[in-house]
């Protein structure tokens, strides 16, 4: 099954290319790579950050095998010498990230690499593969169950998603961005995620009539029954049959709901609600789904629906309206004479133009905690930094194209730097952490953004500037190369 | 590593529970299940179906794992005879389908299972999972294409596909829709698919200029060499610098070409062409890519522009703006007392009607091979109809929703059953065939349907229209069910 194995070929094929290439010429160059993407998706104020275990695991195992080996030698263009290297190749490259649940924002390293120039392009494609998607749907996740309030969101996406593994790791990614459960039982057994769903039309369907299908269903799991109410009429059918079921029942046998998967959710939740309160039943719950995402929950909210669970599938797992986070990954700094020297790339478009330098990232909180605002800085003006922050002098927050804008932040209380160390020549530091682990730290990162970043329509934008010490190199590099 | 297995637990946890249910109330039960979708995606005129080689190898694979029943014996819901039943499980269906590369339209069943209901439900996600993606993505590249008219598309995706699988199973699906290759070296050694990719801005960036990036890459590839010159400036640099290096070659040392990655394609692939024409480079290539889509292709070739090759990642990975293709599962007969009995779903919205029974395709074509109407009939009127087919009588083509329109169709010449058999009992019937005879198959059907169907905006609509019979079995049942 050609779906199921961990290989180094999961890459570009100009990787291998550029690596044969760098095997010729500068077969020892050191680099550094840092992975920043430019604009939050979904037009949104932040972004979730996700994926960086299952990139660890795969950068641990990453080889290339016989097979592979033939494979490349097949295309002939590669020579013996190069193939003999990859055969016992291992990546032994250092990694500096930030903590998965992280919320990070546009322009800011959120993964740095150093390694040689060889290992550390080989990994760019998986990197951005798992890194890009999983930070989308934990993203995408985050905005719906915002919106869903103190509703539940499960998501129901299997179907829908972009493959197996879109489904898989994109429930992983959904649960990190702050889902409750999940109709995908393959992910509920490998990351422990509470599993959920009970019944299709087709349940309902292949009994003799809706009654006896609710009954059944019933009977054989007295200890959860959510029926489906909408499968022949939901006002007149569905919901009179199961408040006969639910009748019958001791409000304390376990959970019961209803989930309506069509028509008006507005005036079907309201009309069910009253249904099922006049008939004594108001411990059973109501589940909607059908095509939802952040808007829509959004807009019912509004509407005061009494809504208890959101069953979210196709825009969620996929992160339509926004199929893709466009990370990037770039070359920052080489090593030339022993030497580390920055490197940038030049565009006519100035938000194009990259950072130069190894870099990190600073964030700071004022005294209730709330985030202010992320400096990008130079590794080598750390020290500096922390001394003009323990002494609380101000900081100037540089903007990130104009050289003479810029703020000074006084009113801080304290600070965090983002990116640690996670993986040391090619052993990883940092251990895995079970998704809940995750979960949690994306709910205590999202409570410190102020609410005005989190709206849907327009929202405020984060600040992330850079250092002095960067501006000042950023713009003397520029001055260098222009032609 | 979690990404890597086929397990029957990829599968929706009501598939599950409703498996218990008919565990305990109707084991024995037998049902037909159609897939099918109602609209193209992406406003368009067609879909080309594909994904079923996977679908099958997985099918033939399925089972549960003891792992998987002492997870599901963990849920405390589950019951013991039950789970003994699973441990057991092989998927014993029939399955119905169309071939992968086919042209479908909404409506029309695309997948018949015919298998015991407990077996047909277990499949119901991983079955829309596999074509519902892939379908998508064929959509999408058979659009790219065409758009591209007789410049190459190259699938450029990894780096920005949902999941790992997202990127490999993408890519398939890419070719057998009409990419001439991909970046995807992974799926380049699975699939044969031709391989395609040079350099980054990281190769350039990594030497001391431009040029000896260029003169290292030449030297190392002679055979095949794209340079890709916007890393600092196209016109004033990287063209030059190409043209330097190509000038040294022979014109017949091998494919050579530049790639444009940014700033606007049409006038400086045009500039590009100018200048290298102006340097005897007549036989060097311009390749671009740049966030494209079909729309861009599209109005890049009506301006005339000099590409030969077109790179296309992002949108043509995730179907953005459409990520996913919303096929559904539907219950259309089961087995009573001996007796076939069809199955329907009523809805408020006609659209959500199923069409019941257990249906094929007829697809009628000209004396042109033209491809005229797809007529959705009842197998029990199969012989009936292609009786009348044979005296080349009229047939009635009547509109899915509204009982009196028709029309009548006399002009044809040819017709095709678009279902047929493709697994018995759980053996498949029809073998894997290699992508690139999906692909030929594609191209093949791709002619049949008249250029006005494939128009971007606004495209012609496809006639789909029910039979007579199953016109009136479907007008007598929604009468018998309606309250």
């Amino acid at each position: 099954m050609y779906l199921l194995e961990n290989s180094a070929l999961l890459t570009d094929f100009y990787e291998l290319t550029m690596m044969q290439g760098y095997f010729y010429n500068n077969p020892k160059q050191e680099a550094v790579f840092e992975m920043l993407f430019r604009h939050n998706p979904f037009n949104g104020g932040y972004t979730i950050f996700a994926g960086l275990d299952n990139l660890l695991e795969f950068l641990e195992e990453i080889e290339f095998t016989g097979e592979d080996i033939d494979y490349l030698n097949s295309l002939g263009i590669f020579k013996s010498e190069f193939l003999d290297f990859l055969r016992g190749f291992r990546f032994k490259g250092t990694i500096y990230s930030v903590k998965e649940g992280s919320l990070i924002f546009p322009n800011e390293p959120v993964l740095r690499v150093h390694a040689g120039i060889i290992e550390a392009q080989l990994i760019e494609s998986i990197t951005l593969n798992i890194l890009n998607f999983q930070s989308l749907i934990a993203t995408k996740t985050a905005r719906i169950v915002n919106a869903a309030g103190n509703g539940n969101v499960l998501e129901f996406g299997l179907r829908r998603a972009q493959g197996m593994n879109g489904a898989i790791s994109g429930t992983r990614a959904a649960f990190i961005g702050g889902a409750s459960g999940t109709s995908n039982t393959y992910a509920g057994k490998i990351f422990g995620i509470p599993v959920r769903g009970t019944m299709a039309h087709s349940w309902v369907m292949s009994f003799k009539s809706e009654l006896e299908a609710f009954e059944k269903y019933s009977e054989i799991f007295p200890g959860s029954c959510v029926l489906l109410v909408d499968t022949f009429d939901t006002l007149k059918s569905g919901i009179p049959n199961a408040i006969k079921v639910f009748s019958k029942k001791d409000p304390h046998d376990g959970f019961m709901g209803i989930r309506i998967d069509s028509g008006d959710l507005e005036y079907l939740s309201k009309e069910a609600r009253k249904m099922l309160d006049s008939a004594g039943l108001e411990h059973v719950k109501i589940l909607v789904s059908s095509d939802l995402d952040e808007w829509i929950i959004s807009h019912l909210k509004n509407s005061n629906v009494p809504v208890d669970a959101w069953g979210v599938g196709t825009k969620l797992i996929t992160g339509d309206s926004e199929a893709a986070l466009p990370g990037v990954y770039k070359i920052t700094a080489k090593k030339e004479e022993g030497k580390s020297v920055p490197c940038i790339k030049i565009s006519n478009n100035p938000n194009k133009i990259t950072i130069p330098g190894i870099k990190n990232v600073m964030r700071f909180y004022n005294a209730d905690h709330e985030m202010l605002g992320d400096l990008i800085f130079l590794e080598d003006e750390r020290e500096e930094l922390l001394e003009r922050i323990g002494s609380k002098d101000k900081i100037y927050f540089n903007h990130l194209n104009s050289n003479y804008a810029h703020i000074e932040l006084e009113e801080y209380t304290s600070t965090e730097i983002l990116l640690s160390k996670v993986m040391h020549k090619g052993k990883r530091l940092l251990p895995e952490a079970p998704v809940q682990e995750h979960q949690t730290y994306k709910d205590k990162s999202f409570k410190s953004l102020h609410e005005t970043y989190k709206r849907l329509l327009n929202p405020h934008i984060y600040k992330v500037s850079i250092s002095t010490n960067l501006r000042d190199l950023k713009m003397k590099m520029i001055n260098e190369v222009s032609l």
